[in-house]
């Protein structure tokens, strides 16, 4: 699994009074938290500051970089502000968060992935707005997918996300979620498949227990990468037993490790 | 889902010693606790007892009866013992636990499932053992599920299950299940699919936790029953949250009333 730590959000109140008063040490510790507890990427979004996003993307990256050595996931539909985090990455290949097949951003996004060689993550949506069904969520894929990789991106660097929508909205959005992924998994197993797991829930009580039942769903779906809170770490447990369930653990080994390390309660 | 209690197992210590000394209300307590717990079922086993099982088998039958109002479901392959249980069964319609494509076994308790009308767990394995690949498993529920409903089974009242073997033992098994599974619930959606859980997880430390993210995985590929501890909480919550990711709780209602409950915890 690949997991895309989600703390650094500029919707969440605390870290966006640290970004507003450019306090490193908050930041420095959420990158360096999150990277510790597994995190392959640290994503950043500053959406929040509107006009002010890409200077405030710019320090968010220089200060996650110098606190940990990991690979940045670039949050922002925002172009002029993507390009200034790009221009100050130094760690490795980022993944920008994130394109759709919406004109106007694929056509303003595309330049950067590729001149940056970047990896994406590409939304399940264009102008028509977010699709009802699996069926038409899985055609968007194959479009972005077949456009992306003519145009030079490496299967292997597009990560595609079904949008998740609350069940709580409607009883079928899980289900919706869950094929567009086995679907696309199934036409294109070279790509990956990604998501946030929290907007499932939104709306009901006790969100973890559904959060939790979609992520083992989800990498039973063929899911191999989400923006989750790496910090939470029942979810981290979900994922280490769902890898050694579904056979990516060979001999379970990285689960009884985490057994001896006092990781699983 | 159709929960089946596997606390009344004679390969469980105190209730060994329960049934050996004739405790009633050991027995009746177990019965009510998981039957207010949410099982639909009552499973009774009296393996252990070898040539009384069949007496100790009518024992539980009569004293979880008087306890509950639930049918029952008849653990054993031995076509005498569950005759014995069935000549006493008054709650309803129950299940014989379990049924096999071996030709012994299938041709023992086959009269059994007629003359009684009971509803039947029937083995994905046949004289030659457990298969090792979903491929055959699913070509023996194909056998089974063709057999039994031309001796005039219903296919309502068939539950497959694929046999679960330890991930512990190799890694691919959680993989052969719930493709098992899904395939077997894609040419035959009318029939059910139950197994056992606690099986995925045995030999490996933190059980629980492998067992949860089996039972997720299971629902979300067509498992409709399960053979598991109602008591336990973690794995009802986890049953919960899945029945509503995957759209089988209209507007998330019975999940909402859990937590209102106070049942999430």
């Amino acid at each position: 699994m690949i997991i895309i730590g989600e703390k650094i959000n500029s919707s969440i109140k605390e870290v966006h009074s640290a970004i507003a008063q450019m306090d490193e040490l908050v930041i420095a510790n959420l990158a360096k938290t999150q990277f510790e507890a597994g995190a392959n990427y640290i994503d950043i979004n500053a959406g929040v500051f509107e006009k002010d996003e890409p200077e405030k993307l710019a320090w968010l990256t220089e200060v996650v970089q110098t606190a940990v050595n990991a690979p940045l996931s670039i949050d922002s539909p925002n172009p002029v502000a993507i390009e200034k985090a790009l221009k100050h990455n130094r760690n490795g290949t980022p993944i920008i968060n994130s394109i759709s097949y919406e004109k106007e951003r694929f056509n303003s996004i595309l330049p950067l992935v590729l001149e940056y060689k970047t990896r994406v993550i590409a939304l399940c949506m264009d102008d028509s707005g977010m699709p009802e069904t699996a069926e038409k969520r899985v055609k968007i894929a194959g479009s972005l997918i077949n456009d992306l990789t003519q145009k030079g991106v490496a299967s292997d660097d597009i990560f595609i996300d079904p949008m998740v929508q609350p069940i709580g909205t409607g009883s079928h959005f899980g289900v919706v979620a869950l094929e567009t992924m086995r679907e696309v998994k199934r036409l294109f197993p070279e790509v990956h498949i990604a998501c946030g797991l929290s907007n499932i829930s939104y709306g009901l009580p006790s969100r973890k227990y559904i959060n939790q039942a979609f992520l083992v769903a989800a990498m039973a779906a063929g899911m191999d990468g989400a923006i989750l809170n790496p910090l939470d770490n029942q979810l981290m447990i979900s994922i280490w037993a769902t890898e050694a369930l579904l056979g990516k653990d060979e001999y379970c080994l990285n689960y009884i490790s985490k057994s001896r390390e006092g990781k699983l309660g």
